[in-house]
């Protein structure tokens, strides 16, 4: 399935009075891959991918995630992100988020294919995947090489 | 065991290009409402406990939610807080959160009682609950009535 | 002019490693003043006079914050907030935040009334803020008393 | 003097419903862009830094922004950070922020060089910078190529 791997550095203004990372900003850092991740199975920016498909987004219906060591500000962090389910109407993903290699966090989420209701605009509603976006999805990404 | 419910507000700053709240701010949410039921079991604030008992925090090992509504920016939310778990080094808390009544998100959390390691200051390690926090947070709160 | 006063608490998750506020946070306890104060003057919260008065927004067109000492996790504060000038199309508001009467930080900031155009919706313009709406922003509102 | 040129992009979650940019996390951007040019003068990472020098941080004592184009999430931007005055134990910094090249942002701060009060440390003070930071920062940055 499709997967993507992305860097990026734990800062200061992310850290709390302990000194490490506030576990809360994970769950940003991973929210920014699985953008990164549709981004590159669709082919597009998110903010074109949402205007060409005319949906609202892909909120989380679910997640979770496992703090095995803190990092730090100034920490380089690696984050690998797996499709590892296309459904119906949602996909789940995992991220594994690294420091020197060794594994710091676990986390994993659901995501729904949402678009307003058309009867109540204030509502959101799940919709089937498209079939192309599916499929692309379930396989793994062209090498760039 | 020990629990608490507090209410807040969604604001602006916590809404995203689709208009409902975006998913990571709940975690911020949920965080506050812990230290919140921490400050009311010991009878103390975060910043005096964490002197008081000379511990680095209470970290969270593991975290996971389900988001069954979405909410919006002005919604005023209840969130109920309960303790489900004493253990040796560490605790379970469950929160709900609610709008107008309906159930929007559930969260849970494991934290560890934190401490520097005394052999390497830039570790972190776990260490027992002291007694009477473990007793205070297994009963129910004292009613204010 | 119009002012509004509130309190709010500093959290763990608003400071960072040096253990007092990360400043950046100061600028969400603003805009969330600024918001209270609006939706006085106009009586609705900002979802209904968002949709009421068909705009999109009030962004910040400049701002500037004075800060003269730390806050720190656990500080209860209090936040005044007070129009000092209404435009054609923007208005000027002041906060000053405090912590035990002593005063912490001092803000300023410019917000626009702010459209769609019409004749290009990825773009935004300002537009003359409704007379009746600059008129309650001038008078001092009424006392709750 | 000093100066810094990077990139970032606007996330999904900076934005707001109003599907720009939420102000606020201008100041975020900033403090990146300060930290990392302080490191490139120092020759350090932050947390390197403040242990050499024993030092707490860089408090901002004042700051301001003017927003001259609102951003969008996936917005690639350039942050350029310049050093503009060298004071005793202060330090001024410039930003702008462009996209595609033209200015969105323009942000300055007043930094300080803050310590522990010796007699007493739930306080914070300001000390005279180091001679040699404080030459490092006058001088422009040797050139990589």
């Amino acid at each position: 399935m499709f997967s993507n791997t992305r860097t990026t550095r734990i800062e200061w203004g992310d850290c709390d009075p302990a000194g490490i990372i506030y576990y809360v900003r994970y769950f940003e850092i991973f929210d920014v891959s699985t953008t990164m991740l549709l981004e590159r199975a669709m082919g597009m920016k998110k903010i074109q991918y949402l205007k060409a498909y005319n949906f609202l987004g892909h909120p989380v219906a679910e997640t979770r995630a496992k703090f095995r060591r803190p990092t730090r500000f100034g920490d380089e962090v690696a984050i690998e992100t797996q499709v590892v389910a296309v459904g119906r109407s949602s996909i789940k993903l995992e991220h594994r988020l690294t420091h020197n290699g060794a594994l710091a966090v676990e986390g994993s989420e659901t995501r729904v294919w949402a678009v307003r209701d058309p009867n109540d605009p204030a509502r959101v509603r799940s919709e089937p995947i498209p079939a192309e976006i599916a499929e692309r999805l379930r396989n793994a990404p062209v090498s760039a090489g």
